[in-house]
């Protein structure tokens, strides 16, 4: 357990953990005080978040390059995943949308960016692996084509194109980007390893925490995160309006700013240490794990879910 | 003779040369069976496709090296147009846009990715001229432009544009493209041939044919090609609709497969044998000679026949 | 004032400034011979855009490297600015969009396409610094993409966006656009200077003007590129009419060949030179200079100007 106290100690950002149990006791006693609520839980999902991608990477580092690496491709993303699971069973498609739009912009554009000016006020010239940005930024640019397709689609075929034709394209699209981005993992980090090396995140030099408590933190963090994210989407929409913002706002600035805090900090010392790999590397990673996995999985389960709604439900045409 | 025979007694895929009498027979006296009219042809097309592109080459390889360019450059894509030129003398307007459109994504995107996939297989690390990806990248790019021009200013000011100004325009960017690929063979073959080296076609091990058995294979095959696409292109509407195929569906899947099948077994082979310059230049070549020279030649052949056509008949309202 | 006057005895281009006072006093007398007027404005704006950038490097020259290049920067396209001023006030719209998007096409397009052309007859291989070219033409994408925003945005949500949200994000586009171009020339000028080292434009042999004099120059050719083009624009309706030519094609072909003659000259007879690197930081230079900063201030003033006039008429309804 005394790495996880050792790591609270020593990270200020983690003592916001202490929002977490207040979130929820506020949430069963006043249930009506959305603003406070929407504030808390913003508050609390940024500990969570940078706790979650630590014990992801401790897991990863403990169980072997290739489980690892596929470990942090996966669930690197897990706060945005169940933030956007719990505004899709509330309904709330614009947050989804938002967030998921938002959390690629801010990764491929904010972070990056943001890497490139801190690092370039401290070094003239900063060099980085061509061939990661060149792999990610081609895979962005697919999972770009691929958003825009269903829509151009829709624009020009109105009259014809039905839902129907909608619904398959986008679930084989989804199911084709989650396929190309296996297969670009399986090149960047098994057949041609060596043509993207330096950019690996198992340099970080952070001590490594046993696997046991590794995988109790990942299970525990991610029950917490879904709970508070539940309370986030519930308090979101009455709060937004009290704040003046719209929930676009919300979903396309806020959501990616909660969700990737404990990247940016990394991204940006790593750029200020002319460590310029491994803030490409956390940036674009996470965008492209972003459009080529989480998105496509929310499409699938949207699915799956208005299926299932459709049929317990006898009146299915109520939502949509 | 003797080598046009030792090829076929080699090479299966010429086996099928018998069902080009087949067809022509079958279509004088059983002009109603459309979907085995339709089976026969595709099937009688795929050897005459791969005779016709070997006659080319033999030709180009007797002729020396500027006039040998010229026909291949010019040749080598001869089924494609033929195929289109009896579509289009038919008014089969979709088929015609399809096996353009179809004949580009296949070389481009099919053929280029199937190679690139071959090779990988059996090769960790492939080199190729990148002089000769880029030039013919940089060429693909600006026909797809030219294409989207007309499409683009007829969305936007669909009230102000007459038909006669797209027209002009149209026939306008059909002769900039077929100059600008006469100055890309210029570039690449005669002023700065160095550059492009390895992605030399002659390069083929193949024996050579003399002349006369070259030109006369290219005149027969030339005929019987233009034959069975009568053929093709007479049962094409009926047999789709038997087989549950739309005319789009033929013209960009059928079409480019059937007329490519002989210049994808070198593509794929020659990936294969690691010599990626040789399937670069067969897809890429073949894609740019279809956006910069087929497509124009036909653009501008069906302005000249509509225009006959318009003369010949006083109702010339009936078709569009 | 001898420099001067040995620079107007041997360059023929400057002798039609004896059209200017012609132009002037045609104008009090004959105000209303527009097709006389347009041609002789035009021929006159030739020789006083080509003194304006003489006298604006010679400026730069004189007052070192980092104000010189802002001078060369910000007035190196002065010609181009002070017509679409004139046209703006004039409420001519159409001539201000074609001027200043011809002026970017033609620099970007036909000034480097030529260039590289005649360059091309007498060199086989020609190099120029990839860096420059690589910014500029990063730079040059930007500004595309920020000039598209709007009328996407417009397009997409015709019935929400007001004009207010529209006019907003103009502006704020062309705030971005100034500070990115400002940003840029710290980048090449200033801070990373050596990467861009042969794009260098003091390296022109030309002998250099005594301060004052430039300084008299630019002030007393400013104005009277400016009374120029008052009659110029005055004229342009009413001519272009007479001589079968659109106000669209007025400002796209004519007001950039006019304003940007003399820098074609200098482009052309370096690449002939070979020193093709100066060609492209004329043409680029040029295209990048209209697009982030022309253009953003004519979309800056033509605010202010139509606030003001908003103000001062009550029927502010009577034009736009």
């Amino acid at each position: 357990m005394s790495p996880l106290v050792s790591e609270i100690r020593h990270n200020p950002l983690l003592w916001l953990l202490a929002l977490v149990p207040v979130v929820l006791v506020a949430q069963a006693f006043k249930p009506e005080a959305h603003t406070l609520l929407f504030v808390l839980s913003v508050a609390a999902i940024v500990p969570l978040a940078a706790l979650l991608s630590r014990a992801t990477e401790s897991v990863a580092a403990r169980t072997g390059d290739t489980i690892g690496g596929l470990l942090n491709a996966t669930l690197g993303n897990l706060t945005e995943l169940l933030i956007a699971l719990a505004a899709l069973r509330a309904g709330q498609y614009v947050l989804v949308k938002a967030s998921i739009a938002g959390a690629i912009v801010t990764n491929a554009l904010f972070m990056l960016g943001a890497s490139f000016l801190l690092g370039g006020f401290s070094h003239r010239v900063q060099e980085y692996n061509r061939n990661t940005a060149r792999l990610q930024a081609g895979l962005l640019f697919l999972a770009t084509i691929a958003m825009l397709v269903p829509s151009v689609l829709a624009e020009n075929d109105a009259t014809r194109t039905t839902v129907a034709v909608t619904q398959t394209l986008s679930m084989g699209l989804s199911v084709l980007l989650i396929v190309t981005y296996g297969l670009g993992l399986l090149f960047s980090l098994k057949t041609h390893r060596e043509f993207f090396a330096s950019a690996n995140h198992a340099e970080s030099a952070e001590a490594k925490w046993p696997l046991t408590l590794a995988l109790a933190t990942l299970a525990g963090v991610t029950v917490l995160v879904a709970a508070v994210s539940e309370v986030f989407v519930e308090s979101v929409q009455q709060a937004a309006t009290a704040l003046g913002m719209s929930p676009a706002f919300v979903g396309f600035i806020i959501v990616p700013l909660v969700g990737g805090a404990a990247e940016m900090v990394s991204a940006f010392s790593a750029a200020r240490k002319d460590r310029l790999d491994l803030s490409v590397g956390i940036a674009l990673g996470s965008a492209v794990q972003i459009a080529l996995f989480v998105a496509p999985v929310i499409v699938l389960l949207s699915y799956v879910m208005v299926r299932r709604r459709w049929i317990c439900s006898s009146g299915g045409a109520r939502w949509r």
